[in-house]
């Protein structure tokens, strides 16, 4: 049963949201939901619930739904297996659209009474109208609507964005959040699904796809009840955004964990990068690929590049990373076309031929000697290049930290941010991690901020483009 | 001919150094050379050289090499390419042992004129018994002997320890010694080699092989001029220590790079892989893969590990992590066995069921809500299993910082940089990155400390126990 866009909407942007289950003790889950929230600063009435009683956060906790003289959009329920059947009854007589239970113990336990208790709850439910995301999993995140994620009392939500997510486990939506924090990842909404008794991936998948907030989406899935449903769903909304997925469990003792995990049973891989390809999904393999595409997503479009070009040794150490860099790039089917003739005879004047690769992937390491305005004379050279559709531009902020000044290093990361305001061809930018952490997350910062998607190597960079642009090679 | 001991001990400890193109001006590679020297303490005398004379880091500039009233054991040459058979002649002349050219313009640039004057260097040097390093390279590195690694004025070297590596690039090189610098691996010797006119990396690896400082070798390598006599090298070295190596140039992109930077002629991968896997020799992919591995030999040595527990969840977000754990420990070959009924047992009373996964990977989730001590107590109970012979723990300090205090996370880092002291199990740690990057380094550098090898993912853990232990699947 497919829920209305009202329903959803009363997910991500709940008028009014119970805590079930909330404590006074700060260090317990329920009173950390509370805190969250708070911290977070989501700005409707938040009522915290127990039939203990007491204060968390300035807000006194209310000894039942019932008692709450306000209707209630969203119910978030960390309370024990026991209770659960009760406060289904008890969203049903207030009327909640929406309880995410936090709850676990279910059907992922593998023992009968976990999978009757959720069709018990299911029938409950369904016979009156209430909706359930869970059980076991951490539901709803809303940047704009100041919903953090899961029970953290931080309620770090960071600045909304176009990139929406859909994953069955919690632990992999945070981290998912924390990498977005860390890369500038922005999003729109996300959600974290667990179980799937009632609202499913397709549901949210269907409303992501409508959703105007949302530019592209991601999906962390270990199994699905209805795999028809999601292939419809993935084939509809493929089509109108892009979607990259993740599927967990695609080994043998992966797809063990996943049934103790979320209770998905197992389909092989093939089966599921099968269903991907026709349904026009992009396919991941791990958390790192599903970050790499969103950002690539996010800061470039679905972009098609292919013809690529490599700049490295902006201090010293491009030797190397043309060699390394054209294995990556050969790797994943990216191009490293001749550069124009106009462009190796500029290059030559800037640069020189000695200690240098004015091929592509183009070493510029004499141009250190030379000062910083020749090396952003030799980048924006070879952006100018009419064969290439894509730089990429190789920064070991700690090298370039024994030749150049800090502030030189930053200069370059300031001119390419200013460079891909500028420049017709896409810009990514590889920052390796090395000795000089500080400078290098500077940069990472001036880049990111100036919507350049930043890579730890080239490697990652070619992956997300190769992923993207549809020319992946079947997994490693 | 092969170099004897002392010839290479002049590379690694030299007595003396004279560097040749030196100059007054700070900016200039040839006063880097000597900068770095001086940053980095060598103890030695530092002659700085050049015709136009001045100072330099309070150093007269001799005009000449003869102009020096002492032995010179290795001379580091930075002159135009003009210069260099006079600076040949000269360091005949000076009884000079090795000479090492930063200098490029060779052989790499395609031309015969660069090719005919290596063969004139080569058979004058050979003539007099004077040795070559390179030319187009950055020579020798050895943190025990305070020589810093090429013309870098910061002079920084690190810690010694046991791995030692030989590069044919300058720049994979540099930035092996950078990611040293900052996972805490720790280097006896290294050498660039370049364009490997005379000296080799087969003269290198003999010589490593013997050397009672190094325990474990690193090797990046472009091409070879004599694959039977690398061959014999590796297989002789291989049979009494791990050696690691990365080829690159695999793909006809990077072949064609390789051949502009060290003038190295092709070979097939296939021919590479063959040869490596005769001749007992790791083969890394990637700078990644290469600095993974000689990180796990370094602090665990020759690792044979297969059956591995994994504990994530440490404060929540266990139940990806189990899945997609397991998904990367089949991909790379590690088995997850099942842990004995004492230990689930154990972990049952100690975490509880609910929302956890007391199979292996395990998730202990819950056991935040019962504070620190449960943690350390879960975490110890699986490395006491008998069926595991390695402990991996993925620390998520920016989801723990959400749960616990700051505290509370190093002090798990600290528990278990106890543990690794204490267990008979091999214990790896991954620190994913993410929003809580200060916490990050502090935890990894508490392990690291502790000789605990940690990695940004499972995935590179577990990729790396599969090159090392000799059961790495072929390529991606």
């Amino acid at each position: 049963m497919s829920p209305c866009a009202a329903t959803l909407d009363a997910v991500f942007y709940p008028r009014s949201i119970a805590v079930v289950g909330a404590s006074a003790d700060p260090t317990k889950a329920g009173a950390k939901w509370v805190q969250g929230l708070l911290a977070a600063g989501y700005s409707g009435p938040i009522y915290p619930v127990s039939r203990h009683g007491g204060t968390i956060g300035g807000l006194n906790i209310a000894r039942s739904l019932a008692e709450i003289d306000d209707d209630i959009d969203y119910v978030i329920a960390s309370v024990p297996l026991h209770s659960v059947l009760q406060l289904i009854d008890e969203c049903i007589s207030k009327r909640a659209r929406v309880v995410q239970f936090f709850t676990a113990g279910f059907s992922e336990t593998g023992k009968p009474e976990g999978a009757d208790l959720e069709t018990e709850m299911l029938r409950r439910a369904r016979s009156a109208g209430l909706r359930i995301i869970g059980p076991n999993c951490i539901g709803s995140y809303c940047p704009e609507a100041h919903i953090p994620l899961g029970p953290a009392a931080t309620g770090k939500i960071g600045i909304p964005g176009p990139i929406g997510f859909i994953s069955q486990s919690g632990g992999i939506a945070a981290k998912l959040v924390e990498y977005g924090l860390a890369r500038d990842i922005r999003f729109s909404k996300g959600v974290s699904v667990g179980n799937s008794l009632d609202l499913d991936a397709s549901d949210f998948l269907d409303y992501l796809g409508q959703d105007s907030k949302t530019g592209a989406i991601g999906m962390y899935l270990e199994g699905t009840r209805d795999g028809r449903r999601l292939f419809d769903s993935l084939k509809r909304v493929a089509a109108r955004k892009p979607v990259v997925l993740w599927k967990g469990g695609r080994t043998p003792a992966g797809a063990n964990a996943a049934h103790s995990h979320t209770g998905s049973l197992a389909a092989s891989p093939a089966i599921w990068s099968a269903m991907m390809r026709q349904a026009e999904t992009m396919e991941a393999h791990s958390l790192e690929e599903l970050c790499d595409c969103l950002l690539l997503l996010q800061n470039l479009g679905r972009t098609r590049a292919r013809n690529v070009a490599v700049v490295g040794g902006l201090a010293d150490g491009g030797g190397g990373i043309s060699v390394s860099g054209s294995d990556a790039c050969a790797d994943n089917g990216l191009l490293l076309p001749e550069l124009e003739p106009a462009t190796r005879y500029r290059l030559l004047e800037l640069v020189g031929e000695v200690g240098s690769i004015l091929r592509n992937p183009v070493d510029v390491s004499p141009a250190q000697f030379r000062g910083l305005e020749t090396i952003c004379a030799a980048i924006q050279t070879v952006a100018e290049d009419r064969g290439i559709e894509l730089l990429m531009v190789q920064m070991d902020m700690d090298i370039m930290a024994s030749f150049l000044s800090a502030d030189e290093g930053m200069e370059i990361a300031r001119f390419l941010a200013r460079l891909s305001g500028t420049s017709d061809k896409a810009i990514v930018v590889v920052l390796p991690s090395g000795s000089a952490e500080t400078e290098r997350q500077a940069a990472a910062s001036t880049l990111s901020s100036a919507g350049v998607p930043v890579y730890p190597t080239i490697a990652r960079a070619a992956r997300a483009l190769s992923i993207v642009s549809g020319r992946a090679a079947l997994p490693a």
